[in-house]
């Protein structure tokens, strides 16, 4: 009944609109219902086969900390400090996590939630879920570290609490390099959290509204020109994902600018994805080639306005060139600096003072110079490149070395029964390219091997899918990418 | 070869995690995979079911304005204008949409979206995709009316830009009442617009990590107590949906801090709900009660300030009594006020002079004292309430109306052939109270009835998703439903 009552709401008895545009807009009309029908209830049985397979944990008791444990304190909420807690045997210490971020980022796909693929809902998971199914005293507190207070054995968080610890582990990660680039932390947006990504899709839309408006064929180009600074996958997929959008939706809604839309690509060095095989690399350039995407190799930016980078290109002669690039967008993904607060602890230690990278960590992951302290991560000076799959390798071998350290032997626990040393097996290395491709340098048999092309999206699709650490990602991701294919990417800043 | 490598990669050999820890924490393994596989399966068929009966709509090629037909300017992309808009036969006129939203907002689950139910995409629809379904020259231009010229007949955009029309239709809606009572436009959240679901929602969860810190218990109660300003149907939900988060959610997460959330409704009138016959509005009552929801009726706000409310309450007697009344999050949802613009073109005619709500308009939906200027929706000042139902009702109407006027027959097209005057047709109240259940105020065959409880639900969002405007709505909305039921609300601020 009510279901009728709305249908009539919808249409509207007394305003009729002439049959002929009836018919075009309202689309709905086109299917017979019962396809729709069977449609739904196929639907609907798919739906409660999920929630009986992924059905909520059952709730939990708090469990106050026990004065006879030790207290283990862990900074962050990333890949290395989730997986460690994923795979700790939590029961064993008084465990608090502290971390200004409430949730775990799924940051390989934020380049696609930049471009309206994902939500940023689909690629978080709350820290408080995964810590929900842990056992023992296992607390959150949702704050800044302000100083990390090694001969004390504190960490002061926000303006004046303090927090003791018996064992700390460091794993928050790094900021965004600017180099010092006059101008970069001013105008060009980052790609490390998720407000950074609905920043990056907010001046994207802007830029291609106001262009729509724009009379000066000068200021239309430069709104319509897409600079990323950064050769790595991050930048890559950026681009890859932006030149998407371009072709297929703003093509679609925007027929006049679309081939105005620029994506330049801009490295330093004199190649992009360094960590890639060669025939890969090549294959992204040709690639790139082919969606009208430019790579500025050998180039490196001076300085940003709000309007322009100044870029110095090393020519093949060796000689230097400077140009001025206008940009509409800029986005900057030109790797990592130590945060401060990392920095200062490593004022603490001698041991540290040779390093600038970010902590030295022993095999085992302890931060050189102390004691019951380790790092992983992208705070760590390591010879591993700074990926979540490091990361996530080291907080399962950290967990490993907790689950089997004898807690009572006080500080020196670790060095009566020491683990083999950590080592990073090398899984492959994945990036999405543009027009529905990717590559992926996967580890097969322990010999690395190449793959390319439309397949291998397929691929690194369930590859992604495969690796969220739950199956709440798992289920918006898929919808997610569902919706975009079905309807297009959302023309709105939302 | 790739998911073996993942699954290896996933659970990592080498750092295992103690066996019993392990089955706790991978849900994943409780369930034979083949169910999994045929759940999959399942719901790729209704994908690609889904995928075949909603495709998008092919592109279409701009057309230009064509000088013969008269340019029809729409101010707005909220209920009224896009009604208008979907039945408009656009071909008749040059249309120039004119908004600072880029996308239609369906209103009635912003309360939903505040706690966390619904994503913000899913409630949005871009107004380029509306657009382009539609014939004839039509186009959007992101940008804030500064000013309406009547005189001139030219409308002011963002700071310096001016555009001319011939017909016009005032659908911009309203802002927020505050009533001029101080702290309110600074401390209290509002429910317009997707930017204030996201603030109250962020507040909410900031107030409760906050309070899992708290030592005094002053403050820890101040920090829990929710207050909803409003008993209007925005109102009501706002404090339902907060209560179910509350009860459900973070009961589970925080079982210390779950019975000291409170949730309080304050109303400056003797009722609640008041376009809702006495029947509904007791079982809202008795609901509230069961569910703890204090409702403080008969209560006005004096000034608000960052940590408390002063309210005045009219005892039974007569008599007035002041409160203080300290909170965590405010929430402010007590009716509309005219935007400035509104205003202002009010102030330029003088049969307007009369009116404080918004625009006068006749039976036809005409401004009064003006040609070719319509307005509906929030804007007027009608005997109708304010609600989406009515100004989708009134773009209907007003289609039509343009639809059949002669378009070349001046200023004065609509005198010679006036279609019957706009009627409202009231299909039903809804309203979600909490715990499952809603009521509802239907019209069947003529008749008003009344329905309430958890049936009552069932039919609230069969017919929310039937009122969406499009397909990607109803396919995000059934999506987001059906994943907090699975996962639960989502306990992070992102």
């Amino acid at each position: 009944m009510l279901a009728r009552l709305n249908q009539h709401y919808l249409t509207t008895k007394h305003p009729e609109k002439p049959t002929s545009c009836r018919t075009i807009s309202s689309g709905n009309l086109r299917t017979p219902r019962v396809i729709k029908t069977i449609a739904l209830a196929i639907g609907g049985v798919a739906a409660y086969g999920a929630y009986c397979i992924f059905r909520r944990p059952d709730s939990r008791a708090i469990v106050e900390a026990d004065p006879s444990k030790k207290t283990l304190v862990v900074l962050g909420t990333g890949w290395g400090s989730v997986s460690l807690l994923k795979h700790l045997d939590t029961s064993r210490y008084n465990v608090l996590v502290i971390s200004p971020r409430d949730h775990f980022l799924f940051t390989p796909l934020l380049p696609s939630c930049a471009i309206g693929m994902l939500e940023g809902r689909s690629l978080t998971e709350p820290i408080r879920r995964i810590l929900s199914k842990e056992h023992g005293s296992v607390k959150f507190c949702k704050a800044s570290v302000s100083k990390i207070d090694y001969a004390n054995r504190v960490v002061h968080i926000n303006s004046n609490d303090k927090v003791s610890f018996d064992l700390l582990v460091v794993g928050i990660g790094a900021e965004n390099a600017t180099f010092g680039i006059p101008g970069v932390k001013e105008h060009a947006c980052f790609l490390k959290e998720l407000e950074d990504a609905r920043e990056i899709r907010q001046r994207v839309i802007n830029c291609i509204e106001q262009a729509s408006q724009e009379q000066n064929d000068t200021e239309l180009e430069r709104k319509l020109h897409m600079v990323v600074v950064g050769g790595g996958p991050t930048g890559i997929e950026t681009a890859a994902e932006m030149r998407d959008f371009f072709r297929n939706d703003v093509q679609r809604l925007f027929p006049k600018l679309s081939d105005k839309v620029k994506v330049t690509l801009v490295e330093a060095l004199p190649s992009v994805l360094q960590m890639f095989p060669k025939g890969l690399i090549e294959y992204t350039e040709s690639k790139f080639l082919a969606e009208q995407i430019d790579i500025l190799k050998n180039t490196k930016v001076k300085r940003a306005t709000e309007t322009h980078i100044e870029a110095e290109v090393t020519q093949p002669d060796g000689s230097i060139k400077t140009e001025m690039v206008p940009y509409g967008v800029l986005v900057w993904a030109a790797g990592n600096a130590v945060r401060p607060v990392v920095r200062d602890l490593m004022d603490q230690l001698p041991e540290q003072a040779s390093s600038r990278r970010g902590l030295l960590v022993d095999e085992y992951l302890r931060v050189k110079g102390t004691q019951g302290v380790w790092a992983l991560g992208d705070c760590t000076a390591t010879r591993y490149s700074a990926t979540g799959q490091v990361a996530h390798q080291e907080g399962a071998y950290l967990a490993q070395f907790l689950n089997n350290a004898d807690a009572n032997a006080g500080e020196d626990m670790a060095r009566s029964q020491l683990p083999p040393p950590f080592e990073y097996t090398h899984q492959g290395s994945l990036a999405y390219v543009g027009d529905g491709c990717a590559i992926a340098d996967l580890s097969v048999f322990g010999k690395n091997m190449p793959f390319a092309g439309a397949l291998t999206h397929i691929l690194w699709r369930i590859a992604y899918i495969k690796m969220c650490i739950s199956s709440r990602n798992q289920y918006f991701i898929a919808g997610d990418w569902l919706g975009p294919a079905i309807f297009g990417r959302s023309m709105s800043t939302n």
